[in-house]
């Protein structure tokens, strides 16, 4: 077992977080040999938390505690005390599925075992730091800040012209965005002119249709980061779809019955509501499908949400909402 | 040292997440004791990853972890090999507080004293879930998904109308929001009708605020729950004022520049690019006074952020957008 081949294992795999400096112990041996070897070895070791048991292929068969090894009278053997309930990792896991395995499992180190055998351990720390920078990564991507060094942005620390630059790709790239919705609308300006109040629900149509797509994608996302291909995509667009189904169904409906009593006119109040119905439900292919082709392509899914998401959102909205009020009105 | 008193804790502080279980220490002590000790009585600890030192008052006075214990002879005294350079918490720090001691300090456990005692220790278990559960928090609450239980939300587990429920209310404020927005639209019904092109740009309008907006209440809001007091508001508000003046005078200038060769009309592009940058101002002001002002109240500052956030941003932008093209044109 060696450091020296963790460079082969892919960025953000748990190959590179292991650890190989981590006592080990075989079946057969007693808690005085294990103690009497972490004692002369205690330098080699990153922790002694836990010490894991090999068999003579170096198959991990077994894990003790510290704490199980002082426990127990010092004349037991290893294999009586041992847990032999594993739960490990490939080195080609995700590290946000190490991650979610020790969350699952509530554990404190995940072993990485390729064909049985043990290659290292993904500790404590590295689990904090890779939750943490899981954490920045996703809260920075969502609000449309861009950083090369994944830390979190102390406001007062950062040069000032750094701060801009963290900030404005995502702003240019709306820039041009709205600029583009602002063509479309250009293409249904005799119909918006003919009904200039149709011009007043734009905020509502492009506000709602982002909080749909932006609810549906942090989950999509995240889910596709952490289980991968275990979850059926059929089911889980069957899903979303139903829920969203009935979300743009609660939302036009209660939009139809409250413009029609603001503004008295119903049949207008109707139109605005089916416009509401499909820009929500438009909303499921763009924070699904997008991201998932991203993902068949492998490109990490998350460059398909946040920002870039919310804008094709805007536009394919316009499109929707007054395609629709052109061909009703 | 009990367990009894950490109801007398605020929720979410150190106090509530220590365990008083674990190995204290006298620095007079040989390490001899020190293992004698951690053998009788092992059962009653729930980590020996670290003996805390403390003198005859209880007072924190040095840390050894296991490993030390391990590597010196015997006979020496604790004293001797303990580290005296401490990170703690009091009980009344907020557990995101405690977690960035930890990831700052790269460390697995903080102690929580109290005028120097030492009342328990926040373990690393306790850390992660910590960290993982403020993640789903805010991930969560920036999507505009509300839960009771703060569990990432697996989509194909939940129940239709529990994820109905949880991603409806946002909308809901999202769509009187809007129709808010429709009806100040319609204060403005006459210089929109005699300029139909405005009307074009508020998707952009509304995209741009609301995403320097979430830039700044992202960052803001998590500074006020580490950081706390500890920051300068006025420094902070003006460095954020700083960025946001810069980024609102470059995309103002950019749009300006694009919409005259596009639309080859300056003067309405400039009324728009100086409608842009003003409402872009006006997200300083949303994102970081409103939950400052929560906050000084009191209240989560969270509550104040994301979608409502956004919704008065929209609002906001509506009215300074068509004040000034009224004004201008």
């Amino acid at each position: 077992m060696t450091e020296n081949n963790k460079e082969n294992y892919p960025s953000d795999s748990a190959g590179r977080q292991m650890t190989a400096k981590i006592p080990l112990a075989k079946p057969e041996e007693t808690l005085f040999d294990v103690e009497k070897r972490l004692r002369e070895r205690k330098a080699e070791y990153e922790t002694i938390n836990y010490i894991y048991v090999i068999d003579d292929r170096e198959i991990l068969v077994g894990v003790a505690s510290i704490k199980d090894i002082f426990r127990w009278p010092k004349e037991k053997r290893v294999k009586e005390i041992m847990k032999t309930k594993l739960v490990t990792a490939s080195p080609f896991t995700d590290q946000e599925k190490v991650v979610n395995l020790a969350l699952a499992h509530n554990l404190k180190a995940i072993p990485v075992v390729e064909t049985g055998r043990i290659l290292g351990v993904v500790l404590s720390d590295k689990i904090i730091s890779i939750l943490n920078r899981e954490f920045h990564e996703d809260i920075l991507h969502f609000s449309g800040i861009s950083k090369a060094r994944l830390e979190y942005e102390n406001t007062l620390s950062v040069p000032l012209l750094q701060g801009v630059r963290h900030r404005l790709p995502w702003l240019i790239i709306g820039l041009f965005g709205g600029i583009g919705a602002a063509q479309i609308m250009g293409f249904f300006e005799k119909i918006i002119s003919q009904n200039l109040i149709l011009a007043f629900f734009t905020p509502l149509i492009v506000y709602l249709s982002d909080a749909v797509g932006t609810q549906i994608q942090t989950i999509f996302v995240r889910d596709l980061a952490i289980r991968n291909h275990i979850f059926s995509l059929k089911r889980y667009i069957a899903k979303q779809f139903s829920i969203t189904f009935l979300l743009a169904l609660i939302c036009s409906i209660l939009f139809s019955i409250a413009a029609s009593l603001i503004w008295q006119d119903f049949y207008l109040s109707l139109v605005v509501g089916i416009a509401i119905f499909f820009t929500l439900i438009s909303a499921v292919l763009i924070a699904i499908l997008i991201p998932f082709l991203l993902f068949r392509l492998g490109t990490d899914p998350a460059f398909g949400s946040g920002p870039s998401a919310t804008i094709l959102q805007d536009i394919l909205s316009v499109v929707i909402y007054f395609s629709i009020a052109s061909l009703m009105l």
